[in-house]
């Protein structure tokens, strides 16, 4: 078996403070942790460098680099454990596909939400110079014209997640990570002047929440949240439908 | 089987309107949406950035990333439905290589054709400020020089594609899309500042359509498929000839 | 056998100095030369190349993927010699864990060392313009603050290369690297402009040694090998405990 | 078995003109071509971006992107036909290995030279508005202290493509190719301002043929060639040294 997961949700109530499920969530927040870390402490290198300029190129290569290294590693780090969620929206993608409970994607959400307001607090503290920064819209959008955005880029995100998830590829797992890493960089590179190209609702949370402003926040949740569904359910049942294996209709058989 | 579209390919006719043929045109319809909306969408990123400057280093630096980001994942994620072609110069040297049927490679055009269009709607409809951009030549350059850089800039990725489609390679398939990818990102670092590296004429189609102009639309038709029909017909009959396998001269052996 | 080290440690002392482990230590030598090299050259680099603009975003840009891809190859080219340590805070780790032996540890030590010495010296000798450059923490961080950050960004590539090296992933062990060389990218760009994003007290070693200035030099020793150690622990004990195997307790059996 | 090359080398003299060794010659030259193209063709775009600066940061950070992509691909793209060598100091290595035949690496030399002139005549006149560029070391450095860096980054590289070609490793070779063009990346962009980082003759032969200098030459021969034949003989003899496998000392067992 590839996860620890399935097993632990044999007995839903149970399963959700059993060992294994305690190391997901442990796993859970090390991987959401580092990518906060990663994503907003780029954004706050670059605008160290750039002496406060926060509209430059720079502001939006680097961060976007670190997007892609940083989502990469901590997809991988917690792929055989608890699946390399490391964002709200995948779990959301995850619990509507039915391939995890809700009470486990609860417990996931609340460990990637504490895990990204640490990473923000552990960022201000050592950084005594700067402020958190927040994700936000440019002045030209309309938060409606964001949220889609937004939500369009955390549809590729999560449709690419299940990707490589999927047993019946007969390809190396391991490689998955990489490409989910590669399509948070292309998407902050395209989206970033724009709409933030957050597309992870914990990563907007956190900074919000330690910068002390939640302007714009449902534009990180409603977009992605939404895109990440139907996502789930686009890869699901159109694209690549369970009944391709006889008989193994539930998210189990798939190998979550 | 690795692909589901030889299945479908038994019966010509009804094979292209089969459920699993609707799957592959889906496939590729997501997959060239996303990589059209990082491609299009990195350079009317790096414009804003850039305060309008069209002609510095980070417009050709930023996209280059996306495109080997974005090409990387999307073909990443269609890989084992439609094949991961994201690209008509890359159908139609599949096409010319009897590896897919003419009617399905019109049906991937097709897919190919709309998805670009809607994902440059897409970015003219929420980014509000910018024209969606249009690849073009550098002044200096003429057609057929554009042309040409683009026929072996297309020769090079067509090439990749076949290779990393080659089940004979005894190596894990998967990683093969990382190479696609960078092929594309070393090109528009190349060639980005001269002919404009677009190597795929469904990117440059939605983005004229959308635009509104086909100025030296043809630069990016006759040199891409060009050098994609003669990569196909190298690589199958020159470099790496069926022959090696007894027997299996037809391309469905090959795996497509 | 993945590894010959295991082999080697089976007489503790005469384990130390068997051909084995001598082709260790000098892998060992060989990575930590290269990253070095390519870590250090890159910051003087970006310094000739701006004239001597020490702070701008190039300073940190192309170090950070200088870093990527240099420790994602250098990784990979002692893998399956040494285990691919090319950091003392990594090799420490491994102690702690109880995977290597601690005599062991301390060639690796001395190795990486040396290593990075020469490296710097080479630097030196041939570019001839330029002081070796050296770690530094911004002005207005303490000493504590970046000791922290910088212990935090070893422990993620500590846990990093815990995970790649666990076999009961069932994944290929080969991509790992790519995902250690990405941590590292990724912490460079978050963390640079602050701490130095180091990670690596072979490095800081080095450059100081050859510099002449061991100023904050316990910032990038004391930090990353604490975090280095707690990865170690956290994995090993926590989250990935060894009872998944039945009766397989002991390092030689995850196949360090 | 994973190369067409040993068994055209069963007979010497008729190996090297059999239809398999032509297959590897023209793959090699499609490599080089392709490696070349992207090498020259991005220094030339980033000269066009900055009007003419080639001093600046891109003018290493394009290149170096570029040469990362497109080494990797290259070598992939030749990596079970020709072996992916792409590069003289290479074929060097492996033929002072007793990998390859002496005629053999004559007849890959030849390849990778003219692949490296036509790609940098394609440039010359497509590109019709600047000359070809050549490699350049920095005005202080000495011939001899280039030499030497040039002849450490070849060592690297060589070590890296000995790595990744080598069975024993029980990882899967098809990564190989991502590592090999890291280390190109890497290198260039930690000695691009100083010796050039070229580390592949077969290169810089090509671009001072179309520039009409060979000024220079020297450096980028003797350094390469150098490195890369120590390369092979320390991975060989020392590191990994063939009495591992039981009996089989020849390179054709070890799979090259």
């Amino acid at each position: 078996m590839r996860r620890m997961i399935p097993t632990s949700l044999s007995g839903k109530f149970q399963g959700v403070i059993s060992m294994n499920a305690l190391r997901c969530y442990l796993s859970e927040f090390i991987s959401t942790f580092f990518f906060v870390l990663a994503a907003v402490g780029s954004v706050m290198a670059s605008r160290k460098l750039m002496a406060g300029d926060v509209t430059g190129p720079f502001s939006v290569l680097i961060p976007a680099i670190a997007n892609a290294f940083a989502l990469s590693s901590s997809v991988y780090i917690s792929w055989n454990v608890s699946g390399g969620h490391v964002n709200p929206a995948v779990t959301f993608g995850m619990a509507v596909a039915g391939r995890i409970s809700v009470p486990t994607a609860m417990f996931y959400w609340t460990s990637q939400m504490i895990a990204s307001v640490m990473a923000c607090l552990v960022l201000k503290v050592t950084v005594v110079e700067q402020h958190v920064p927040i994700y936000k819209i440019a002045g030209e959008m309309t938060g409606f014209g964001a949220s889609v955005l937004e939500g369009v880029l955390a549809f590729v995100l999560v449709y690419t997640v299940f990707t490589a998830n999927d047993p019946r590829r007969g390809v190396p797992l391991a490689v998955g990570p990489i490409f989910i890493g590669f399509v948070a960089g292309a998407n902050v590179l395209a989206a970033g002047p724009f709409s933030g190209g957050s597309m992870n609702p914990a990563c907007a949370f956190g900074s919000a929440m330690v910068y002390g402003s939640f302007k714009n926040q449902a534009v990180y949740w409603v977009g992605p949240l939404l895109g990440g569904a139907t996502a789930a359910l686009v890869y699901d049942n159109v694209v690549v439908p369970a009944e391709d294996e006889r008989g193994s209709s539930t998210g189990e058989a798939i190998g979550v």
